[in-house]
């Protein structure tokens, strides 16, 4: 463990900075900074295990549940040299983003890769997930989680309307938003990255004749979602090498853009593990 | 379509029937009154379709959208012999839970069957889910969502920390805690009613040997999955007839509780289409 400097001392919610952390709230703002937030002992915790290394740890011991004062996540995150910074509780609140804050916030790169930053990144055969116009933050992040638990080499957001710098993504993704490739771009150059490295695409759409598990994953391949609302897009669907759809019978409309990913990538494992489509 | 009666018109929020709505909130006046909410044109649609007759739609034509006042779901409703009552925007504020109301809040009767309420609706070799010590409304929707969609026989809630009749799960199962076979009961219960009726379970825990891939799901089975926090209980891990695992590379410690259930769910569903574990 490297020195650990004391800690700035921070009482008053009008100081500067602490007022300056609720901006990174703002897409337009993470943007430019080139940063974003990480709240909460679990989150950042997954972030530091994925190698993340905060610029600035603000942490308020006066809301720290016990877990958090015994494992001493902040001398472990002052032994990476990162600058440390002590809030009183009523900054600790203003600069908080949570309901019921436990006293960590990080101030953190964001993850702002496009897909040609990806291309070094690929194994043989991969596993990529295109996931077109989503909104919801908890639903990117539900979708880390499914692709890092499949081992999915490539999360690829294509025209997304929400950001993986968001927080509430941060916070959804339980942190594997630093621990799986991420990136994103537009539809355009994701489908021309996916043809230039010889990637077939699978659309996942309700209009599609094959069911999902009528079509080989054991090779590279990539899985496209889109938005319950809206789907993928006509050109997305054009430029796909197989449409599938999840066979349904029941009255909703669709099934969570999430849970139809994690339904198709885990379709995916199990014929990668099982070595083909009806397991022969 | 029936005779409509002139709707009551309410305006103001102090008024005791608007401001009784709220308390329908609570599990135990919920519990008390067999009652329960629906809020919001799209979830009451869907519930309409599973066949539910509203006991008193309370309506506000101010906050309806475009696609609310065109196809005249107030008619619909009115013609089911419902009680009608408009409400000003004051009103129907006080009454609404949701931000952003649009217009639409429906009593009716809640969702409160037990495991043996559920034997005379069993079909030959029936597909069960077992969810157990599910606390988030949020994560019982959308198990609903993936049951409609999949064709599941009948949901179970084993000790649940919450209840089919919350009106935020209402609101996530998109109405199809409506349409698909409910029932909550204590954990003893669920197992003595899955024996006596011949029906093997298959329990979701990352302690397993064998991947939920490995079992059988094309005769009557039950799919047991727990929280993320706590897992299944010993208990109900001991009475299974199979142990499986979803197979996880990542770092994050597992995934969603709704997002395995889908997973092990469609894992039967594609056995059950291709017939056999290996589609043979």
């Amino acid at each position: 463990m490297g020195h650990v400097r004391d800690p700035l001392i921070i009482t008053s919610p009008a100081n500067p900075r602490v007022k300056a952390l609720p901006l990174l709230r703002r897409r337009r703002t993470r943007e430019q900074e080139g940063r974003t937030l990480i709240e909460g002992y679990e989150e950042l915790r997954l972030a530091l295990d994925a190698g993340v290394v905060p610029h600035v740890l603000f942490y308020c011991p006066d809301l720290m549940g016990p877990e958090a004062l015994t494992f001493g996540l902040v001398d472990r995150i002052g032994g990476l040299g990162t600058e440390l910074v002590q809030l009183s509780r009523a900054a600790f609140a203003k600069a908080a983003y949570r309901e019921g804050p436990d006293g960590f916030l990080a101030v953190v790169d964001t993850v702002d890769r496009r897909c040609a930053d990806m291309s070094a990144l690929l194994p043989d055969c991969p596993l990529v997930l295109v996931a077109q116009g989503v909104e919801k933050p908890g639903n990117l992040g539900a979708m880390l989680r499914t692709a890092d638990a499949a081992g999915v080499d490539a999360v690829i957001a294509a025209d997304p309307v929400t950001d993986w710098g968001n927080p509430n993504t941060v916070r959804a993704s339980k942190g594997t938003v630093f621990s799986v490739p991420v990136a994103s771009d537009s539809t355009a150059v994701t489908l021309d990255w996916l043809r230039e490295h010889g990637i077939p695409l699978v659309a996942a759409t309700p209009e599609a004749d094959l069911a999902h598990t009528d079509v080989d994953y054991t090779g590279a391949v990539a899985i496209a979602v889109g938005t319950e609302k809206a789907g993928l897009t006509p050109a997305l669907i054009a430029a796909a090498d197989h449409r599938v759809r999840i066979p349904m019978v029941g009255r909703a409309d669709s099934l969570n853009v999430a849970t139809s990913a994690a339904i198709i990538v885990y379709e995916a494992v199990r014929q990668r593990r099982q070595g083909g489509v009806r397991g022969d």
